[in-house]
């Protein structure tokens, strides 16, 4: 089934998906304009003035008029009428872009709102020659899907083939991925498909969306595999490929992927990699699927049969092996990590957990890794979840000696996996990362509100940073300092990333040996070996905090 | 973590899991006696005098006494005390019993309450040389463990380990097991691990055995996959491999996979299959699962990782073709049948429905089944379900000429998958198979007593049999029938079941051509050929309703 607008020269063809309803009509530029039902709930209507920019909305018999669950643009936010976007029309000037090899990804994780004072993709795409010149290789939009209000970190998003308007609308996207693209710069984009926001979500008024047979800790989960869940998929693996294709994305991150609940024998996961590689083999471009997986279960990334099919997983046992032993913090599931070997192991093998209690969740965990590649997992010492989830949202470099700092990047980079870095991290900001929303449903509003406030007295904190007020979102904002120890620390990641891309093959090819003398790492393959003092005395040659580099076979 | 009491010739050890209580006290033929709490929510007692007979139960601090979650006899009830059973004391007289093969298996489906006037294991084992004699070789027994009050299909069971006292408790299953084996038939035990019944369920008293991360039909799902899921699939694997071990079943019949939901990496389905297998080579026995699934999904029976690792699957579509193409029903799930096509397809490749779109389901349901053998099928005519829910119980012999009978048991018999015989038609029983139960909360009993009379009344259906009325439990009662024609469709099953003997090897390995000429159906594989009339006028030399079966290369 046909989602969303089509437009040509000659006008545009509208279709929606609404088999709750008998009839439907469509508001087109004020007029209302009785739809032609076509069989199984589908609606449609040609009209030959409709081009780009002209709002429309979908109005149900009882008046209620809504947005198009396949929208492309809110002009006035998620509540109201939806623009026609014409994606044919943006000038490509990326020429003989063709993408990048999956063992050469370093992840640049940032969210439009916070990374500049403007906060659109214009203003981001700024710093692209920049982020070129530090060495990484992609940039990872936190989601642009529209959301209600203006600052929210996107997984609030319910249009999933939308840009927020405030971010630029979706042609300040294709602007963005051309000009990153020319830059030698690839760019993934964060994907929500396991739930929708709690304000705006309109779809379960058309269809069903949604099903009751799954509990999800947002209510009932999206019907992927129940009764009608065809148009469902459909919708979404068509928003997946319009990424590709449309807006050329390099790859997706899927968010959550735990949460997306399918007993269909082929899940939409498999469903949408499948896809979305598809589509990159008719563009001649390499296209990858980034999973975020809580699940440490090897079958997210693999391709037969019965795998899910994605390129490569979130493995986050190396970001909480490291922060809970340099913080000391065992709380929540820091409680499963704290040694010394849970490090060396992540890096040795990709996952701590693979089918051994875990404390914290109080069952086995995980499965093994055994004949996976390193290029399968993604590892990170922060994300937009670890900060932002704290109720301070302090990055990591807050809570342990700052000069600590460099040795972790060194572990990160020259690690096995490949590495994400969350915005602000390569020149150690000090800014926190917080928790912001911008409900305008007052309800719902003060509930965030107030919940956030309940969990951080539970948590001990006193003074309580508001997701609702706007200070907390200007707070989060980068700084681009580049004075004091900053500029050192963005040019450790610099040589580092240097040093990744001189050994990228051995790095990809070869699981590393991980051992540790007191407080020094060495990390070691075939053709170099890093080693790294995670303790504030000097030791075996290296200085407090220290690290070194060396090739294999001595200096 | 081990689950019940452990009998030994010195007295007997009670061992339970109850973390939702800090102090736990085993009642004891009327003592009350504090237990010793083993860590991780575990308390055990030794007793010097419990053995075989000795009442108990558990008490908790509120006063509330219950039964043992791994109760093996309940003499008074599921509400009431447990008793020790110690498992190794039968005598088991059946030397040489060592299975037989996968693709041997013809099952016959048998209620133990209504398979005869008295209604238990022992009554029904009188019957165990007839049907060797018939020609099955294993008898499916109904699930057979403890629900409230005395009749029900068994799919009301609350205790796992245990077997109904009104059938006869626990050595009554030995004795039957025992009987059969030296009969030489084999026999498959009915086991419903995907949910519990409504009356006298308390394992959630003890621990967290549900988890409301699943919704289900019957309420929050069985926690196989949440935290502390451990000990709770220790326990449902337990009673599996008791019924293998202390048992002697053959195999299992696991109720509904497809209400089992468990997203670890290794299903608990999975889990069940290769730990009975396990115990089935320890004992040097052949052992079998056979999965019930509405899935049509081929990793049911798959043994590669993902796999859920089942000997064979019921296959319900070759019923639903049949059915819906003899009766002309449309209703429900024959919505998805009715042409002649979808038999042949059913016989030549074992699912109907292989990812197209299911019109009654509203998506595309199944996956394709190449590469899997005929064994990993199991086909029937009918079961307890399709007849029994039913407004009025009818079998299908009662909705069509019944002259039709024998061809449709040629089809049955000399098909691909292995046949399952439904209690009675054998011989073409007259007698309904209605839906009883014998609730003894009121609540509950008027409950279902109201909900089925508007189900019926829905269905348009005027006199309606009250689940909960004793004379529904009788009227579906067999009547084991020699006169008329039921001697001669007794015949006709075994002449069918000595051919299928004959012709064994091919039929498991080689997957038939079905053509239609006009209503005669042809089903040819290398070795012989099967022609059925299934019309009421003679045609292509067969009489109306005709069939014959020519070895290859002619008479």
């Amino acid at each position: 089934m046909k989602h969303g607008v089509e437009v040509t020269n000659r006008g545009s063809t509208f279709r929606v998906w609404a088999p709750r309803h008998r009839s439907l009509s469509l508001v087109l530029d004020g007029r209302t304009l009785p739809m032609n039902p076509q069989g199984q709930g589908q609606f449609s209507l040609y009209s030959p003035e409709a081009s780009a920019g002209t709002r429309y909305a979908y109005q149900f018999e009882d008046g209620r008029i809504r947005p198009d669950p396949a929208s492309l643009r809110q002009p006035e936010g998620v509540h109201r009428a939806s623009a026609v976007f014409d994606t044919k029309a943006f000038r490509w000037r990326e020429e003989g872009w063709e993408g990048i090899d999956l063992e050469a990804l370093v992840f640049y994780e940032l969210h439009v709102g916070t990374f500049t004072q403007e906060g659109t993709l214009d203003a981001a795409a700024a710093y692209l020659a920049e982020l070129a010149e530090l060495g990484v290789t992609c940039v990872e939009l936190m989601p642009v899907q529209p959301f209600a209000g203006d600052r929210n970190w996107g997984y609030d998003g319910v249009l999933p083939y939308a840009v927020h308007e405030s971010y630029g609308g979706p042609v300040a996207l294709q602007r963005f991925v051309d000009a990153a693209h020319r830059a030698k710069l690839a760019v993934c984009l964060d994907v929500v498909f396991n739930h929708f926001g709690p304000e705006g979500n309109y779809l379960g008024e058309f269809a069903p969306y949604f099903s009751s047979r799954h509990r999800t800790p947002w209510g009932d989960g999206i019907n992927y595999d129940g009764e009608d869940c065809g148009p469902v998929r459909e919708l979404v693996v068509g928003a997946a490929t319009q990424w590709i294709r449309d807006f050329h994305l390099d790859a997706l991150r899927l968010d959550a992927v735990h949460a997306i609940p399918d007993e269909s024998p082929r899940r939409i996961v498999r469903e949408i990699a499948d896809a979305v590689r598809d589509v990159g083999r008719e563009m001649g471009r390499k296209i990858y699927v980034v999973a975020e997986s809580d699940l440490n279960d090897r079958r997210v990334v693999e391709r037969r049969p019965g795998g899910w099919g994605t390129s490569s997983a979130w493995a986050d046992d190396f970001h909480h092996a490291v922060h809970a032993f340099l913080t000391g913090e065992r709380s929540h599931y820091y409680a499963d990590f704290g040694s010394r070997e849970d490090i060396s192991r992540a890096l040795e093998e990709g996952f701590v957990y693979q089918g051994q209690f875990s404390p914290f969740r109080g069952r086995p965990h995980g499965t093994p890794t055994k004949g996976l590649l390193p290029p399968q997992f993604v590892f990170a010492l922060q994300n937009h979840d670890q900060v932002g989830n704290r109720p301070l949202g302090e990055r990591m470099i807050a809570l342990i000696p700052r000069e600590a700092w460099p040795s972790l990047a060194a572990i990160l980079v020259l690690g096995p996996a490949l590495p994400l870095l969350f915005m602000g991290e390569e020149y150690g900001e000090t800014r926190p990362f917080l928790y912001f929303t911008s409900h305008s449903d007052p309800a719902l509003a003060k509930a965030v509100s107030e919940g956030r406030k309940r969990e951080l007295i539970a948590a001990g904190v006193g003074d309580v940073p508001d997701p609702q007020d706007p200070a907390t979102f200007l707070a989060s904002k980068l700084s681009h300092r580049r004075d004091g120890d900053h500029g050192v620390i963005r040019g450790v990641y610099q040589e580092l990333l240097r040093m990744r891309r001189r050994f990228q093959r051995c790095i990809a090819e070869e699981w590393p040996q991980a051992a540790w003398a007191g407080n020094v790492l060495a990390i070691s393959r075939s053709q170099f070996s890093l080693r790294a003092n995670l303790g504030p005395d000097a030791a075996s040659g290296l200085p407090p905090w220290g690290w070194r580099v060396e090739p294999a076979g001595g200096a």
